[in-house]
C-alpha cells in the first residue's frame, strides 16, 4: 500500500512508566464501509493531548481505558469522503473522535460540522477547541480571577496554559507563566503578555517563582503537579483557587518515593482555606461555551489572542511526538498532519 | 492560694510531635484590674479544641502562634464580676476569648452576651457555638448535600462531626459516621441516627467503609486526614465535595514517611472532578449564621438534635485532657469546668 493507505495506530502494550514506541503498533487496514447513518471520513489533523496517557493505563480514570489492540483515542479534523447521513456531504469538514487513524466511518450524530472560513481549521483542535475551552472553563468557573490578583499558570506555553495566561490578563490579573526552558519563557513575556515567566528547569526555580509573585498567588492553574506544585504551595494566598486540569509530571511515574508530601498539601488547604478542584471541561459547556466562542473566537480572529502550534507530518510519527510531548519537548499545541486537505 | 485562686496555663515549650504535660505550665497570678472599657470575668467553662494544637507551633498557620510564656488561647463561657463597660453588668454571662485561665479582664467590645435561659450554657461552646457553626457552614456552603447522596463524616462522634451527621440526615442524605471504637460507633447509629458507623481502628476499616458506602461517597467531611483519608479516597464519586475542617491525625506528626501519597490524591482530584476545600467557619458567618441559629437552635431546644459533652473539672486538668483529645480519647465536645456558676 502507498503512504496514503488506510492506516491506524493501536495500543500494543500498556506502558510501564514512560511510553515506548513499542507500546504502539501501526497497522494497515481496509477502507471502512460507511453503514446506515454513517459518514466515511479522511483525517486531516489529529490532536495529541496529555490526557491520552491516562487512557493507556488499565483501571479507574474518568474515561474507560483503551484496550490492547484498540485504536488510540483522539479528536481530529476530518473531511467527508462519503455520507449515509442526511446532514453531511462529500467535502464537508468535521470535528470527529476518529482516534489515531487515517480514515474512519462514524455515525453522523457524533460529528460536528466546521465552517472552514471562520478560522484556521487547526484552531478547532486547539485554542478554539477542547484545550481552549478547558482553559476558559477552568479559569472562569473555578479560578474566577479578579482585577489585581496574581494568576500563576503551569505549562504556560502549552495548548491550555497559553490561553489561560492571556485570559488572566484580559481579566485584569497579574499573569505569571511557568514553562520549561528560556525559549518558552521568552515567548510567554514577549508574545503572550505575561507579567513574568519562570523556568521550572532552573535549579533556583522556587526562589524565582516567589520573586515573580511578590503578592503571593491567588489562582494557580495546575497542569503539571510534582515539583512545580511544591514550589507553588507556600506562595498560595488565603482563599486561593487551584483548578486542576492536568498532572503531566506524574503521568509517567511508576513509584512515588517518600517523603509523603500529602500532609503538607492538606495542611495548606486547611490553613489557607484553599479550593483545589479537578474538572473536565465538559461540565462547564452549558454555562460557558457560548461566552467562550464569542470571547476567544473574536480574540483569535482579531489577532488579540495568540496561539502556537507544533505540527508533525504523518500518522506514523504520532507515537514519537506523543512521547516527546509528555517529556515537554513540544512548543505549542501538538497536532499530527495526517493528510493535506487538498489531497 | 486556694483552688479558686487566679490561675492560668501558659505555653512552656513548643511540642515536638505529641504534646507533653511539660509543654504547659500552670501559673498563679494577681486578680487583674479591669481598665477603662474592660470587664472582669470569671471563667466558668473553657473549650478545648483540636485547632489549638496548631497554635502551639511556631510559623505560618491561619492564626498567629501562641508565644512561649503566653497564655494558651481559647474560648470560654464566663461570668462578669465587675464592669467598666456600659453594656455589661455583674452577673452577666458572656462568651469570651479568655484563653486558658480562671479570670481575665477583657474589653467589652470583644464579648458576646449569652441568654442563659435559652439553652444550657455549655452549648454555646459546642453544638450552638463555634464547633456547631463549623459543622453547619462546612456542610452547607461546601458540601451542599442533596437528598439520596452519601455523606461520610470523620471524627463523627466529636464536637463538629456529631452535628454534621445529623445535618446530613436532615438534608435527606445517607449519613455514614467514622469513629474510633465500638462504643462511639454504637452511639452514632443508636443516638445520632447514622445509617452506618465504621470503626477506623478496625484492621479491616477500608473494606468496612466501602461496604457502608455501596453507592460511593458524595461528600466527605474531613476532620482527620491520614489513614481515614486513604480509605475514603477510592470511594469518592465524580464531583464529590470534601470540606476540610481539620486534620487531627497529622497535627502531632513530626516526620511523614513515604511513599509519597500526594500524587494519588491529586490524580483522584483530577479524574473524579473532586472539590477539596479548606475553610474556617468565620467566612460563612455572613451568609449562614442566622440560618444556623434558627435551624440548629430549634433542633437542640426541641431535642431533635443531640449533642454530647465530655467535661473535666479544674483548669489544672486542661493539659492532660487536651492531650487525650488529640489521642481520640474524648467522647463528645471537650470542656473544662473552671468554676461553678454559683461559686
Amino acid at each position: 500500500m502507498s503512504r496514503s493507505a488506510v492506516r491506524r495506530i493501536v495500543l500494543a502494550a500498556r506502558p510501564h512508566g514512560r511510553p515506548q514506541l513499542s507500546d504502539f503498533r501501526l497497522e494497515e487496514a481496509a477502507l471502512p464501509e460507511p453503514g446506515a447513518g454513517e459518514v466515511l471520513l479522511r483525517v486531516l489533523y489529529l490532536s495529541l493531548d496529555p490526557y491520552m496517557r491516562g487512557r493507556m493505563n488499565a483501571g479507574r480514570s474518568y474515561a474507560k481505558p483503551v484496550e490492547l489492540g484498540e485504536v488510540m483515542t483522539g479528536e481530529a479534523i476530518a473531511a467527508v469522503l462519503a455520507s449515509n447521513h442526511p446532514e453531511y456531504h462529500e467535502g464537508d469538514v468535521v470535528l470527529a473522535g476518529t482516534g489515531w487513524r487515517t480514515h474512519a466511518a462514524l455515525n453522523g450524530s457524533a460529528l460536528r460540522k466546521i465552517d472552514p472560513s471562520r478560522a484556521p481549521l487547526t484552531t478547532r483542535l486547539g485554542v478554539l477547541g477542547m484545550p481552549g475551552f478547558t482553559a476558559y472553563g477552568g479559569l472562569h468557573a473555578i479560578g474566577k480571577p479578579q482585577p489585581g490578583e496574581t494568576v500563576a499558570v503551569a505549562a504556560a506555553s502549552g495548548a491550555v496554559g497559553s490561553l489561560v495566561v492571556q485570559l488572566a490578563k484580559i481579566a485584569g490579573a497579574r499573569s505569571v507563566g511557568i514553562a520549561g526552558g528560556p525559549e518558552k519563557c521568552a515567548y510567554l513575556t514577549t508574545e503572550l503578555g505575561c507579567d513574568a515567566a519562570v523556568d521550572h528547569r532552573d535549579p533556583d526555580f522556587p526562589r524565582l517563582l516567589a520573586a515573580a509573585c511578590p503578592a503571593g498567588i491567588d489562582i494557580y492553574f495546575e497542569n503539571v503537579g510534582g515539583a512545580v506544585w511544591q514550589a507553588v504551595l507556600p506562595l498560595l494566598n488565603d482563599h486561593a483557587r487551584v483548578p486542576v486540569c492536568g498532572l503531566i509530571a506524574q503521568y509517567n511515574a511508576v513509584r512515588h518515593e517518600g517523603p509523603d508530601r500529602l500532609p503538607a498539601t492538606m495542611r495548606e488547604i486547611l490553613s489557607r482555606s484553599l479550593t483545589v478542584r479537578g474538572y473536565l471541561n465538559y461540565e462547564f459547556l452549558p454555562d460557558y461555551f457560548d461566552a467562550f466562542l464569542r470571547d476567544v473566537g473574536a480574540g483569535v480572529c482579531e489577532g488579540r489572542i495568540r496561539y502556537r502550534e507544533d505540527i508533525v507530518d504523518g500518522l506514523e510519527n504520532a507515537p514519537q511526538k506523543f512521547i516527546d510531548m509528555l517529556d515537554g519537548k513540544n512548543f505549542g499545541k501538538v497536532l499530527v498532519r495526517v493528510a493535506r486537505a487538498e489531497t
